[in-house]
């Protein structure tokens, strides 16, 4: 796979989405959050989705000038229209909101409506994490998971992600669609010639498949948990408490009205976003030092198979980001580079050069 | 199946648990709180687990004279000692200050240490809904859950549970184990004599076993999502999730060191629990509105199977408390008849009584 230095990625990413309309401190920051997936091996949220954004703010979808405006605010909670910013524009914006609330009173919970897609919920999770708090962040999405019994996508892949300090600047980070796998697996899947595992998909005669083209084109993911004899009413569940903690408490538009996310989106897709940062100097001293102990016990326990540690919550990713920083360089597939190459054509600037 | 008048049953209970040294007002909160999950048709949360309850007062394990106190508190938070009473007198303590707190400033996030086993954890998160709130609550358990890889359970069923209240008296109930099943799910497959799916357990062996009672003997559950293939780290990262928040903030024992609960007890469990409350009233208006939306569009949704209606959320249990309170009764197995004769011989109440 060709090889892109890290520099050269995040230099392609800010030039392309100046080039389509964003103040330079926006374009850095949203690159910055598209670049941070790709560093860990979220590679489906990072520049793979650089295109959409760029359609979006060209279309006048997403507003890169938009400032975030506080509708309603106690010394706890604020309610914020995201002015159909920029991902990491609202982002910012609502989580540095919720960490001074939280540094003020102990809490800083932020819901926010009309939001454009966020990247990865745990990039927000770990801002608050890096101020020593414990950070929160869940967003809705477009329909796409299947409830329990149901024929049809109506809820999202609707993220929980937490993250948290641990002494010695380790940190436990959880980020998971409430989907057993997100599309992009699905994909992998097909790239890689391999079915499914049961419980991922249903194909479109609502049958569970294992036939990655079958799920792929048929767009009915199961939750977490997969069918109802394997308890998936649970991820279905999850996904729902995120809608209310989303949709519910900022006014967006829940799930089952949000337009999949397209190349020729027409109108803001108006989502709801969360925020939350909460204080562990407000509870028991010593949270660091006990974080610390159930990540090194985790870590230690015996495995199954020797060849497969056991991890702790944001291991794989601190390990991903690990050798990509060794390497000063990110692996992209063919396609990727193709993609960006007709973009930079398109929207007339440099070329994302591979070593 | 025997069946027992709901007054009976509550009769019984509170009578056991005075009996076993609990004051007259926590003996019926903690018997309303069994109660309920008999009511809700989770009978491994109720009278199921009385005598647990009472051998823990005996013992000394959980003090039923206890207070809580409040050791730390901002506007927003407080950080609570159980000082090991029942769980009904912690929650009721804890989760009224977390409603309190929301009512004045948004947001109420209590973090208890010192806590015995509270019963479900979505009666909880209801004291919460009941007064026009979202309520959530967390707790640890005992180490029973096996992280993804690894040979041993060491994190608990710990529970997440929401529930937030739509227009019209309707609402939406959260409340799952963040195993796949819990361990009285396995029991029932053994009674059945049916084998457990797969994705529920392992056996003593380590490996993946759909063999309900070697599941049993052998105590190791997997996490929701099953094995790794089906992703089953989610649930392990949702279990973590809860461990962060309720040990994590608390200062309690963490799951790896909680002993097992059982009828020799020698020790207070020190679990964590967690009880949050967070007022919709300060965030966008419509908030019961637009739960309605949700709950509707969810029940409508056109079923794969015509005889299986698609639920939202929490309609399981209140479809059972329906048929509870209309029939007027409570069915229990046989078992638990004989469990309960034995117990009020023991303690000198008068008998359950079924019609």
């Amino acid at each position: 796979m060709p090889e892109v230095r890290v520099e050269e990625a995040q230099r392609f990413m800010q030039e392309s989405l100046l080039a389509g309309g964003a103040p330079l401190t926006e374009a850095m920051a949203h690159a910055d959050l598209l670049l941070h997936a790709d560093v860990v091996g979220h590679y489906s949220h990072g520049m793979n989705r650089l295109e959409l954004y760029i359609n979006d703010m060209k279309s006048g979808v997403c507003n890169p000038h938009a400032e975030p405006i506080i509708l309603k605010e106690t010394a706890a909670t604020a309610w914020v229209d995201g002015c159909d910013g920029l991902g990491a524009t609202v982002g910012n914006f609502s989580m540095a909101l919720a960490i001074k609330k939280a540094k003020e009173c102990g809490v800083g919970w932020v819901a926010v409506k009309r939001c454009n897609h966020y990247g990865m919920a745990g990039y927000w999770a770990l801002k608050a994490e890096k101020e020593g708090l414990i950070g929160m962040s869940f967003t809705n999405s477009s329909p796409i998971l299947v409830p329990t019994r149901a024929k049809q996508g109506t809820l999202g892949t609707n993220p929980i992600s937490m993250a948290a300090p641990a002494t010695g600047g380790d940190s436990i980070v959880v980020d998971l669609a409430t989907t057993t796998a997100a599309m992009g697996k699905v994909e992998m899947q097909i790239r890689k010639g391999e079915p499914l595992p049961e419980g991922w998909a249903l194909g479109p005669d609502c049958e569970p498949t294992t036939d990655a083209q079958l799920a792929f084109d048929a767009g009915k993911l199961l939750p977490l948990g997969g069918l109802e004899k394997t308890n998936g009413y649970k991820g279905y569940c999850l996904s729902a408490m995120v809608e209310v903690l989303c949709s519910g408490l900022s006014g967006s538009r829940a799930t089952h009205n949000v337009p999949q996310w397209s190349h020729s989106q027409t109108e803001p897709p108006n989502l709801g976003q969360c925020f939350v940062a909460l204080n562990p100097e407000c509870f028991a001293p010593g949270f660091g030092d006990r974080i610390a102990d159930c990540l090194q016990h985790w870590r230690n326990l015996e495995p199954v198979d020797p060849s497969l540690p056991v991890l702790a919550p944001g291991d794989k990713e601190r390990n991903n980001a690990k050798v990509t920083h060794a390497r000063g360089t990110i692996k992209y597939p063919e396609s990727q580079m193709t993609s960006a190459k007709r973009l930079a054509d398109r929207i007339g600037i440099r070329p994302l050069e591979a070593i």
